[in-house]
């Protein structure tokens, strides 16, 4: 299937990455998706303030590992980044077992996985580790080295606009700080690199406003650089977790009834025949910023599989065997569908509004369709007449007629073609 | 039961007639229905434009049949004018089995039924038989003779004002052009016809508009000649297939609540206890044209059952065995019940607004009804008082109070005669 | 449990007190509930003008008994004052006993109840027993004597009003009019008096009122003297009912969605997790005078079960029995839950709008609850911190973020003494 493969690949190239919300990682893995789109590249220094936020120091780490007193490395950055706290402070200290292990994180209910655990504000250092392996860890004295940096710098992000026939946005955005963790959120960052190449080759009539930033940290970053350009964005997702089979999930803007939440409602409803929409709230990832109350974006969450809740979140099950091209092609065809019906829901007016049209001196009974679809695309003609009068856009009438939006589009074509509508614009 | 019978009686009158969108048919009845309302007879010309449309040229026809080699009739247009395929052009051909056969409609899973089938606008010619006797039918040369005519000639519709105190309009429409179909709807026109009759004879607040005319062609030939009385018609219902057992159903008008639309389901809800209410859709009879978005008329669809969907849609089957003095008189009173919430649905306004009026001074607590009904016309007065405030009308209370229209609106004339309600007007 | 006790009390001591829409059981009653909070008292001559109504003459009585022809009193208003009529005049007659029927209530269903009865606006007599004893009667004469009297005098109400921050008013009502039923309503009586104590104890944003007044023409005599007060009345409720163990119900105000109708709702939902909410209809208690058209105040009906419906309604079996110190201490605090909400229910502005404010930084992750709760704060705050762009108030907040309102409330208090919120006015 289309681009699944291309974006597997990518992902297990950048899934070694230690990635943080700063630092060479983010740089390393913006350089990779700078080889598919012309990313724009933005570094902002540590101290800038965003809004109630400042950008803190920049974080990188070399090697860490925990040692026993036989010179025995029993957890080593090396075998899985997942291993070290993200943010750590460097330190070079020995250890009894008891004072080492205040610095331990594990899974007991998943003795097999490491979690992932990050610090950022607080300084402080720590491990995580399988709890099966936890549980081996024998009385005695441990060294602890952590060769990481913690000083000033910048956080990094990447942006790539594609100029449409209309200044009006669509913003896509997902959160590029996890290390070696594939379907959160490696998937949504690769996906998007192509789906953005993909519409870069295309004439289209919207705008479309790529971002990979390190989360809420990034996106408070773009939002307080970026606020002269916040009028134009239309409609928007934030992507992540979409390499795995689940759902596909979407959690609707703070305004609940925007345009891309009934796109992604009908897509879900008449294309795929299944998919959970979830109200709003103000937790989750990047959307919380795009929906607080100052900006109050029509920018919703799309997954396949819900933050928090699979099993695999945010511990090293996360891998490269939880994800696979097809998922990933399938999301990729979830979200280019979306975008099919934002360029395409367009106004019209019938310019014979008065009585029907007489279809059958056009030869438009028969125009398009098997034999078996000519039924439900006259029907969806019918519609689109009676309809089209300004008020209603093709998403609302594929709604309100329950046909698929691009069989609504389909006839509407015609229809223009025929002189039957005209643009409302 | 009311008018059943009579109904009945003109059906079978009117049945043998071959009516279709021109022609002495709808001439004929139309005829007959003047003998029961003074009905005003529009003749338009072929020709004409009407919006999109144009008037055909007139179709009549004298005879038509096909006959064997024998000399034998295999198909008689004199035994049911259903045989020949309307608008069928003249013809005098023989012709082998295998030539004749592409000019056949039957119906294979109802083989003893002759289908209807029409050919307005293009130009050919067919026959109509059962399945059953068109697998008789031997190899061989037939004749095939059609005595019918197509030329500019003329639509004919009929139509009657019935004017009342306020120029404020109900229309009711019914197609006239189908040929020997009992049901669909020799059952609307003759039902319409004695609707008139009875409501011209009545006082009346609102003026009744009845449209006898053609589908499709007719509506819209209609609409183009009085587009300035269109501002009038504030509440209509296209009347068809009600002399059968169904239902009932209705089909609400595009703006979906129009106070006909509330009208209808609350007649079905709280007097029959039954019947289907179906959002508007832009198929079906009449109110296609009368709800097209250059009119956006708040006329419905009110039928016993659903066309297309009755095993006897649209063949020999819907004949006067179908449909029922009985199931004529139900519908009869239906219509005159919509029509009565309709012309009593006016707003009050409460003349003591400030608490409760003391209504048993007035002695208006035991003033009407039966015990059973007491407390019921009891509630129905003070629900009647609380919201007549000038923004509820009285089907307004009726459906917040849950009580039959016919109730509210007895309670309200005896609070107006006692001086608490006077009209918001 | 809080104020059960004390109400029980002080309602069995009001117990045997007989009151009706005027006289000095109404004023003995009002004085004992002088004792509690500082009542204004009003008397309102006979004769006056209220609306529609007009105040009756004042009844009192001192006895009343049905005698056998061997001088037993098989009817005696000293053993209760159900046995007398209501309103009845003054009588010193002697009849048969098939006479003496004529003016007899029973409840053959509950032949062990003596029914509550009144004729406050016809001139008659009657006595109410037990079915029981009704039928015991043997014939022969009896002697009738009601020692009455029915003459100009006065209605008597008393009110409370406790000044709050605003002039903003919540309108609490108790009808005060019927003898010795426990339940309905010297519960609400009773119940209110101790809240109103409660609350001018307290700080209060909001003002109070207290009315304390016969049904129906009570509440018409105090909207009809009070015009000038009603506009500051922006929640209220008519409190009923309130010493049984049954429901809670709620009556919503004739608007419906008043914030006094979606307060009682939340607390039902998330506080409770019980109670029934029905919409407003046009007969009850005061609550129809409150929302007649004519004022429409946002004013509902507080019960624990639905008047007549539960058994004992309207009979002696609504005695002293029947409610309990414990459902009248539950029925204190479902009130209080609501006036806390009402209290409490304003708007603030999140003062750091764009993007969210850092709660780490302020210690306000952990700032709050234990550890299970603290995850719920946590989603509070950020709910709070999301809707709080001035359009929504704090039960608006907690109802889309299905919280209970007293966490909304405790994360509004952190967030605003942290200066991320700010009142809305």
């Amino acid at each position: 299937m289309s681009h699944g493969n291309e974006c597997y690949e990518l992902i297990a190239r950048l899934f070694p990455i230690c990635r943080s919300i700063t630092g060479d990682g983010v740089r390393q893995t913006l350089s990779a998706i700078g080889e598919i789109i012309p990313l724009a590249i933005s570094e902002v220094a540590s101290g800038t303030a965003a809004f109630d936020w400042q950008i803190p120091d920049e974080w990188n780490v070399t090697d860490a590992y925990v040692m026993d007193a036989s010179g025995t490395k029993v957890i080593d950055f090396q075998t899985s980044n997942l291993h070290l706290v993200s943010y750590s402070v460097p330190v070079d200290l020995t250890l009894s077992l008891d004072q080492l292990k205040k610095h331990i994180y594990t899974l007991p209910d998943k003795p097999d996985a490491i979690p992932y655990r990050t610090s950022y504000y607080d300084q402080t250092w720590g491990f995580c580790m399988r709890h099966h392996d936890f549980l081996e860890l024998q009385e005695g004295q441990y060294r602890v080295v952590i060769k990481s940096s913690l000083k000033p710098g910048s956080l990094t992000y990447g942006e790539y606009l594609i100029p449409g026939e209309s200044a009006e946005e669509v913003l896509l955005s997902a959160h590029i700080c996890h290390p070696s963790l594939a379907n959160d959120n490696l998937s949504g960052v690769v996906l998007l690199a192509y789906l953005a190449k993909q519409i870069s080759s295309e004439k289209r009539r919207l705008s479309y406003r790529f971002i990979f930033a390190p989360g809420t940290i990034g996106s408070i970053t773009w939002l307080s650089r970026n606020e002269d350009k916040v009028a134009n964005i239309k409609h928007g997702m934030c992507v992540s977790c979409v390499g795995d089979n689940g759902g596909p999930i979407y959690k609707r803007s703070r305004r609940g009834d925007a345009t891309i939440d009934r796109a992604v409602e009908h897509m879900f409803t008449y294309y795929l025949g299944k998919g959970v929409i979830k109200d709003f709230y103000p937790y989750g990832y990047d959307e919380r910023q795009y929906c607080s109350p100052g900006f109050n974006l029509p920018v919703g969450l799309f997954e396949r599989s819900q933050y928090g809740e699979f099993s695999e979140y945010h511990n090293s099950r996360d891998n490269l065997d939880f994800i696979s091209p097809d998922a990933l092609a399938e999301s990729y065809q979830m979200l280019v569908s979306i975008l099919d019906i934002l360029e395409h829901d367009v106004k019209y007016i019938n310019t014979n509004p008065k009585c029907e049209p007489q279809l059958g001196k056009r030869g438009l009974y028969n125009a398009i369709g098997g034999n078996s679809e000519r039924q439900q695309l006259q029907m969806a003609m019918l519609w689109v007449l009676n309809l089209s009068d300004g008020s209603n856009s093709l998403l609302d009438i594929a709604n309100r007629a329950q046909v698929r939006f691009d069989h609504i589009k389909t006839v509407a074509d015609l229809l223009k073609e025929h002189g039957l509508l005209v643009s409302s614009e």
